[in-house]
């Protein structure tokens, strides 16, 4: 289900529309998607689907004036179908400003995107990457564009089709960013290929309290860079006066190697029960966007003093860059507190081991950054760069994702400054055992799961229901004891509970308390929001009993 | 309303009166008080009311064998009664110990109270304390015990009367351990007199950011220490052949001095709303157990540093002990893991100041611990002693209280071990006005109210909903801006609303959210514990709006 989700860059796009109205328009808008991989000014607005919620949306968009932005004037378009005109490829080239109108091709169709430039859901300036040339680098960077509600946004804009004589340029068969990403576990649950997102299933995410670096979930941005160990070179800005570092592993093996155990959860984690309750822009994670591993590697803290940082009295933050970066060579980056870079307590890593292993690829090869107790966008794969500075990365993922908003905040209303970026995460937890819809046998019911809270609060309780939240019963903890303040992995649980005879269905429920007393809410309508980010009400799962 | 109630050291009670079912069991036990002030081995069982929910209790009492108990054997009371049997207090004195009976007098009546010592809700050793003399000091102390289904109980004991020329000893007339009490301010809302618990009203609460010293809620266990700040001491243990300090007020004096704002909430606040689903055992906090002040005094951390502390691997913890005690000399005592009390970050004040005046009598004078972030518990009064220990401190307080629990767990099932002592709070707010049950004017109505969270964690949105939670409005933030990290003190926040024309009533609702983006969970019950503590469900207030 597609709903109709607005935003502030959409508007100008409406007000040309408006000036524009007396010329064919080409603006026939039925749908278009939206993109959680890569949109540092992302934004999108969707329209499809018949139910009754989006019949809501569609009038409330027709007060907003959006009837005459829907009024499709394809006539052109269809026109140019019957006998398409001939362009050269310097002809389009030469269409890549505003001034000169904007111009793109895909395959052997040209495209006169000028009004589109402005409500891109990406941004205007994405878009312009591709103005005058092809738009197939691009897609296959964003994937997200593969589909068909695009192409026929797409459609509207047609002008013509390349001279048959103007043959492709090589760049279209070499384009594959992502042709070097490495061959993942199949058991992995794809949500999406490019870039690639990936979680265990439930019946294997609890199965050990470490989870095997093959199938810890998968979360990139970008395609996984290829990285020398040889030549590879830790960037360490220095502090005014100072000294910069440029460390190579060798030189980050000189540093004394710590090692913890620390789980690394998605703030998207769960967003698919969000999902039910009402669309959001984002990935389906279902409850696996969640992982545990050893990680060793210098702390920070060493480094950081090793180029000569003291912990100062202003607000100061350690930015991170990695070295995937998108075609304009904007790196994936995030920020951190440089009060907890510097606490020796708080255990900040740059790892260079995941279980014992050199760091997987597809985990930040050679060395990425863990940061105990923190959302784990911030923990910076393939990191190349880090500096401190007086304010938090400028990143889009820390300035611009990343953040809980009220459920009363749209893509029209949301300001992303009025949000703090996420770093400690809620206290969570989740059933993985039974699966929802299944059926079990009578005379007795296994649950188990796993509970974290971020900021290393230490799980107390978990407290299990099979009757929807009416009673409840306290279920056991497993795995490692926790340290108080330090509690940086999970806890797994179980809870093996008698059916009364006859019962036909269960209604399991689960809620974790952490050592601040923190619990999780009751249901998730609440605490949505836009992003789908920060799902931690109750986990509910329904199964039916053998009679 | 009460409800049965069910305590471990009940079970031997019955036990015992099983036992006796052949003799006179003298055991009419109707209902008993619950006693939240001071009661090392806090139990109680009440029996009372008529509504339906009690009634279910009292089925299920009778299931459990309470029939036999509730049986009312009086004969031998009604027969005293006709004849008194006349005893002096020498004879009295002489039954005082199991061996011999356990006797005890309240005005000129003479109890034998020898099998109810086992099953004293306030424990069997506090009770012990009374044998062979006069009940007066001890109810003094315990002000929970003046209500007439305590004297009921003890009815059922009397054996006789003190001989009319026995006169009473003089303990009795200056035996009043509360008669030194400070006078307090009547806008106050008294919860007990004995010790002194009370909170300010509502709409006194958020009028000021720094609540006013007088109407600064109180939560006493003990009578009010009188202290004499010329020749105050803190007795401060040094460590393993360190030297321990003896600190007078001007020796305080010369450490730096700091000063912070903060926030201090009792474990109870908004108990009264926990009441409401279930009975709970504890004072009937309304939503004032919080209140804010500006704190000075030297920080923990230098004093232990001065007296040879340093911040070690192993686990400890700081204990203190106020000058407050009890009969059997023990005083009330906390404690704070030393890794807190250490951290320069932390603030832990050893406070003389509160809102630039000496700490008020009922606030700890001279000198009171106050731990940011934490607990109310925590922050010892009347502070006498200061020690490092392996473990947690040993008093009642932390061990045997202010500890959450599943709401499965009842006074039977309870294991105190099995939880830790609260220390952090999470987070929290509540509606100030308007006030449950108000009638408002129509057009727009102005929410006020507080919202605050443990362990420095800053405030980042208050959502308020008109509707019960279907839909939410963001409430505006004021007064002082929070440090992150060090967010000590409270938020108050205001939303002022337009009205739908024709609306008849408002379920006003508020929730918060904190820099883990924690949020309050939606409903009491699943948060009610045996306790009541830890109630930070949403704040709900129903008003009318006037025609």
């Amino acid at each position: 289900m597609l709903l109709l989700l607005l935003h502030r860059a959409v508007a100008p796009g409406f007000r040309q529309a408006y000036r524009l109205k007396s010329t064919p328009a080409r603006l026939c808008i039925r749908a278009c998607c939206t993109n959680d991989s890569f949109q540092p000014q992302r934004s999108s607005f969707t329209f499809s689907g018949d139910n009754s919620s989006t019949r809501g949306w569609r009038v409330m968009g027709t007060l907003l004036g959006l009837g005459a932005v829907l009024a499709c004037h394809d006539q052109q378009c269809r026109a140019s179908q019957e006998s398409p005109r001939r362009y050269t490829r310097e002809e389009v080239k030469s269409h890549s400003s505003p001034e000169t109108g904007v111009w793109v091709t895909l395959g052997c169709e040209v495209f006169d995107i000028t009004e589109f430039v402005d409500i891109h859901p990406g941004g205007a300036s994405k878009l312009m990457l591709a103005a005058g040339g092809p738009l197939e680098p691009f897609w296959a960077l964003y994937a997200v564009h593969n589909q068909p509600h695009v192409r026929e946004i797409l459609a509207q804009y047609k002008i013509g089709e390349l001279s048959p004589d103007d043959k492709a340029p090589s760049i279209l068969k070499t384009s594959d960013p992502y042709a070097d990403d490495p061959i993942r576990h199949s058991a992995l649950k794809v949500n999406t290929q490019r870039p690639f997102n990936a979680e265990p299933p439930p019946e294997l995410l609890t199965e050990n309290y470490i989870t095997p670096n093959p199938i810890f979930f998968t979360r990139n941005h970008l395609p996984v860079p290829n990285v020398d160990p040889d030549t590879y070179r830790l960037n360490v800005v220095g502090p005014p006066g100072g000294q910069s570092l440029c460390l190579s592993l060798d030189d980050l093996y000189q540093f004394p190697k710590h090692e913890i155990t620390v789980t690394l959860q998605c703030a998207g984690n769960r967003r698919s029960e969000m999902t039910q309750f009402k669309e959001v822009r984002g990935l389906e994670w279902s409850l696996g966007a969640i992982s545990t591993a050893r990680w060793a590697g210098a702390r920070l803290c060493d480094v950081l003093a090793q180029a000569g940082y003291q912990l100062c009295e202003t607000e100061a933050h350690v930015c991170f860059e990695g070295l995937d970066s998108d075609p304009t060579g904007t790196a994936y980056g995030a920020s951190i507190p440089l009060a907890r870079a510097m606490d020796p307590e708080a255990e900040v890593l740059l790892a260079y081991e995941m279980n014992g292993q050199p760091l997987p690829r597809d985990h930040g090869f050679p060395v990425r950054v863990v940061v105990p107790g923190v959302v784990g966008a911030r923990h910076v794969k393939w990191l190349g760069k880090v500096s401190v500075e007086p304010e938090e990365s400028f990143s889009h993922w820390q300035r611009r994702d990343y953040k809980g908003f009220s459920p009363s905040v749209d893509w029209d209303t949301v300001d992303f400054d009025s949000a703090p970026s996420i770093q400690e995460l809620p206290i969570q937890s989740a059933i993985t055992q039974p699966k929802e819809g299944e059926t079990i046998g009578s005379g007795e019911v296994t649950v188990k799961g796993y509970a974290w809270s971020g900021g290393g609060r230490a799980v107390v309780r978990v407290d299990v229901s099979l009757d929807g939240g009416l009673t409840w019963q306290v279920a056991e903890l497993e795995g490692e004891e926790q340290r108080a303040r330090k509690a940086w992995a999970w806890r797994l649980w179980h809870l093996q509970a008698p059916l009364p005879a006859g019962i036909k269905e269960l209604n399991i429920v689960c809620k974790a308390v952490d050592e601040s007393y923190n619990v999780q809410p009751d249901t998730v309508a609440p605490i949505w929001n836009l992003r789908g980010v920060l799902n931690n009400a109750w986990h509910r799962v329904h199964v039916h009993v053998t009679p």
